[in-house]
């Protein structure tokens, strides 16, 4: 049992969805989370700098006291998860390893694309985890810079011309291939999972990464011993165990669920927001990524 | 007279179209450039930290005894020019006012088009200085959040589908409106020439904001007897008068032309590049900018 937060970063919005994710398996469990929104994208810049700034995020983290971090931005894992995971004594997470299990697990005809920023897919490490796990793998990786400013400008819905004309374009290489399983391997992604199926053949498969290493974190920690609460909610991933597992928080913590769900919405600061630009702007739409409202919730601060 | 360099900052790559006019109007002139690529783009944070970001552009270029400062961002001309002119005891340019005096110079039909980022837009500082010019001007004003990632995406060619679909989206209410003057309120759009003209009528004339205050700086430095060289160069606007200040320049200098080529091309180091990202990448995307080899002249620093 550990009652200290778990801590969690991204580049900007984009880590909410394994936030999101996290608050559903783990209610009980306190989260820091960071966004570097002052200097969002990572994925466009070098190796180098999105070093420094994945430092810069740990170490702002590490300063709460958590048990716990979570790279929740694909760009950042990719170059900084190996020097993040020796300088913390503390179980550090990325958001590759799990996915790419996943996509290795689920893939029939053992054909997988991988779409992410510049600085992930060039880095390679979505094709050497897979290949790690089955050698045998077709995998097929294309980047795709311009999904990030697509979701930050709110052109996810699936008739939206200008993100279809754009995924058309960078899908071709995936739907040419006849991949049957696609890691989406940056957090921004899964919003535009309307505009992708309306590119793929619906039979394709999508592993949400942030989703995907939610479970993962919300699982190892129990393991660990590291929860606060001793059951996990919800990521049996049926709606029965779901119900019981709630329920069992909810008694546990001695509260009734209407009291738990303004707990998860932040009224007791369950779950704290950090960011490095405004925190209005973020908090609006955070609010959108998270289905819930966290006005009042967010915090801005200077990273250096 | 006065030798001490120019200096100029961009929140990355779109200022160089300003430097490149700088270049053409005063060759005699050292440059110092200063493009915050580790934090672009400017135009989608908050008025705030867009302040901040430009007083430590601001900061650093004053670090080395300039003589005049050009904020050639549209989004930090909209926000800081007032508290960096007051901050600095230099001349201290925007690259809002003189595109707007010429957009109202320019205007037959009365009715003129502004595009540009978010903040640029949301500030609203093009519509008060073209009201300010002439109050009965038409204004339309777009903001284009998607067009920095295209050009940073290399997608500027003239028959780019993504590229078409987002203007003529971006675009539709000046077509509609009927303007004949179009400020290019962010120096990347420039870039976009081909396209915005392929979505617009081709009688509409596009201003180019930073090369528009390029004039403007070589014109007013002169007249201030703040130039190292006593004659501008090519700003006359007329290729004759461009012939005659090329040659005087060759002459007061003593050099020949294939020398001030050589020159202008950094190889004295007349023209300095500091960017907060890799050196490697500027250099790649600024050749292209500048339609010269500027590799071995760009060094990366930290700004704080």
């Amino acid at each position: 049992m550990d009652a200290r937060p778990i801590g969690v970063f991204d580049s900007g919005l984009g880590g909410l969805t394994t936030v999101k994710k996290l608050i559903e398996c783990l209610p009980g469990e306190d989260i820091i989370y960071l966004g570097d929104t002052g200097r969002v994208p990572y994925g466009s810049r070098s190796r180098e700098t999105i070093i420094k700034y994945a430092r810069q995020d740990a170490a702002f983290l590490a300063g709460f006291d958590i048990k716990a971090m979570v790279i929740a931005c694909n760009s950042a894992s990719s170059v900084a998860y190996g020097i993040l995971k020796d300088t913390y004594n503390m179980p550090v997470y990325n958001v590759i390893n799990e996915p790419a299990d996943a996509a290795a697990a689920i893939t029939k005809n053992g054909k997988v694309g991988v779409i992410g920023t510049t600085a992930t897919i060039r880095s390679g490490v979505y094709e050497a985890a897979l290949k790690l796990i089955k050698p045998d793998l077709r995998i097929t990786s294309v980047s795709c810079p311009l999904f990030v400013p697509l979701v930050e400008n709110g052109r996810t819905a699936g008739d939206d011309r200008a993100a279809l004309t754009i995924a058309e374009d960078y899908l071709a290489p995936l739907r040419e291939e006849g991949i049957d399983t696609l890691i989406l391997g940056c957090t921004h992604y899964p919003l535009l999972r309307d505009v992708i199926l309306n590119i793929l053949s619906s039979g394709v498969t999508l592993i949400d990464s942030g989703a995907e290493t939610a479970k993962l974190v919300a699982g190892d920690l129990m393991e660990r011993g590291l929860l606060s609460e001793s059951r996990l909610a919800c990521c049996a991933g049926d709606s029965q165990a779901n119900a019981a597992d709630a329920s069992a928080y909810s008694g546990s913590a001695g509260i009734e669920s209407e009291n738990m769900e303004t707990r998860l919405s932040g009224a007791e600061a369950a779950v704290r927001y950090f960011v490095t630009d405004s925190a209005e702007g973020f908090s609006e739409l955070a609010s959108r990524f998270l289905e819930m409202d966290v006005r009042g919730m967010v915090e801005q601060i200077t990273l250096e």
